[in-house]
């Protein structure tokens, strides 16, 4: 499935470089390679995921339209995706998400429809527009295609890593749901078994990290409250936690403070911009490295879809060190 | 010589793609292409002409090192480009050069020699160095195989906009003393002859746009004083002239609001990082749009070297939008 994606990504999707720098290295004590997924198209890997999943509905399935639940990357890769297919979308989102997300997601085509946190249903009014348009749901990872989209990112891994001779490595995959996660992994045990995937994510919102250690679906008792949002979920997915189970090393764990450094360390040294929850495996492989082995590490930057802010406040306390 | 110089970057330097943005498209009311040399080892094109001018010397003469002056991008491209082959280097840099760069440029393995602008001969430290160790100068454009190999940027252009079939198309270019221009402009005649090269400068250092018009060297007046010091020399090169004024149409000009414009925008639709000088070509391309011919246009994004001050500050400025 994951190559069937790939062929159908293929001159849609941006096939993104192994990035690296001395300097990163030098702080690492090791060779670090980044995998920027904020280039991607919609400046997230989420687009991967979106086009696998549009593009292989059938035509006249496919020609009603999709819906999608987000007021994150999920939704500006499912509204370019349909747009790009010239179907239509319906991006539903919190009535408080961000101006600028809102105002994102209608300008890649979406209808956006606004429901109110507190007071009506999400699920509800996605069913009600689904049933009388004939809309297909994309979900943002518990789904079989869209982990197959994701996937790619981790053929691409494999591809450039066997080109780089890099071998015993392990591969820092920032997680919220767990479908990049396990796309990577799925591809990594095909393609290159010796690279060993392992989910970032920030502190305190560790339900993947929990869930691998004790073998189950585990929760996180909160959902707010972290800069790193893009990477935030619930719990691990039905679909994607056994495949981490079967396939990860352990989780890692990132505070705000190392997801700010590494974005600064990216702007200084790879000319990238991340967001929060796009630079926890960064941070991880370049301030976490006695948790991690070999001489070498892989780190997928997810994500570049941050607010002017939030990137002043990263430069303006970390500068230009890494 | 242009792909000579492509066979001896090939795995050393960077493959950069054209990148695009629908958000950026509808800003300049065509369709835009952005070729981020950002990404380039040491954050800038210059590392290709570098590794070109270092590579294409005699085994015996590389030996014995290299040495340039600069206190930019190019003393970063030829520190790198010598470490890679081994070889010693000297980059002679003014005393007052900021700390930032001196110290990058002694951590990619260089002897940074500095020098009293006011009280001390640039060129005769430079000679008396070179003579005692045998060193051969790289200048930073006005040299074949540099040109040649920042040409190499020009091939990639032309390959991808083939794939694109993007034809009859401006291709703007940041332009300091001309070996980018001059090498793109080249590999484009060669190449992708309905492509048109075209100089982008501050404005107020418009040496190249003038020499252009009147048909002769034309100076600036003025060194300092602007931000997009990474494109301002004090007048075209005596190699680099003579093929912009057969290959360029026109030069343009864009102030430096709208290089931190454009950085912003590189930020927020491209999740790039410019400095000022490398995104010139990109304003002309976003906020300059009648003076360019075409439904689509290419830009060249030439260095990303910038202190998260003034990186800051375009932010502060110019925010999220583009």
């Amino acid at each position: 499935m994951i190559q069937a994606a790939a062929k159908r990504l293929r001159g849609k999707a941006r096939r993104t470089p192994l990035l690296s720098s001395p300097f990163l290295d030098e702080v690492a004590g090791r060779r670090v390679f980044v995998k920027p997924e904020c280039l991607q198209h919609t400046g997230s890997f989420k687009f991967r995921g979106a086009w696998s999943a549009v593009s292989a509905l059938p035509e006249d399935v496919r020609a009603k339209g999709v819906i999608a639940f987000s007021s994150g990357n999920h939704a500006q890769g499912v509204a370019y995706a349909a747009r790009e297919h010239g179907v239509p979308s319906v991006i539903i989102m919190p009535s408080d998400a961000p101006k600028l997300k809102i105002n994102n997601t209608r300008a890649l085509g979406a209808e956006v429809v606004l429901y109110d946190r507190a007071h009506e249903d999400r699920d509800a009014i996605g069913a009600k527009l689904a049933a009388e348009r004939g809309l297909t749901l994309i979900k943002p990872f518990d789904e079989p295609q869209v982990i197959a989209g994701q996937g790619t990112t981790g053929l691409e891994i494999a591809e450039d890593a066997a080109a780089l001779g890099v071998e015993n490595t392990d591969v820092l995959i920032c997680c919220g749901g767990g479908g990049l996660t396990s796309g990577i992994a799925l591809a990594l045990e095909a393609k290159a078994p010796t690279l060993r995937p392992r989910p970032v994510e920030p502190v305190g919102f560790d339900d993947v990290a929990r869930s691998l250690k004790s073998g189950q679906i585990e929760h996180n008792t909160q959902l707010t409250g972290n800069i790193c949002d893009a990477v935030i979920s619930p719990q691990p997915g039905k679909i994607t936690f056994p495949i981490m189970y079967r396939l990860c090393g352990p989780g890692l764990l990132v505070t705000e403070e190392d997801a700010k450094r590494a974005m600064a360390a990216a702007f200084s040294r790879l000319k990238l911009v991340l967001e929060p929850g796009g630079a926890v495996a960064l941070a991880a492989a370049l301030y976490h490295g006695d948790k991690i082995e070999g001489d070498t590490v892989i780190a997928v930057a997810s994500g570049g879809n941050v607010d002017a802010e939030m990137f002043r406040t990263a430069l303006a306390e970390y500068g230009d060190g890494a």
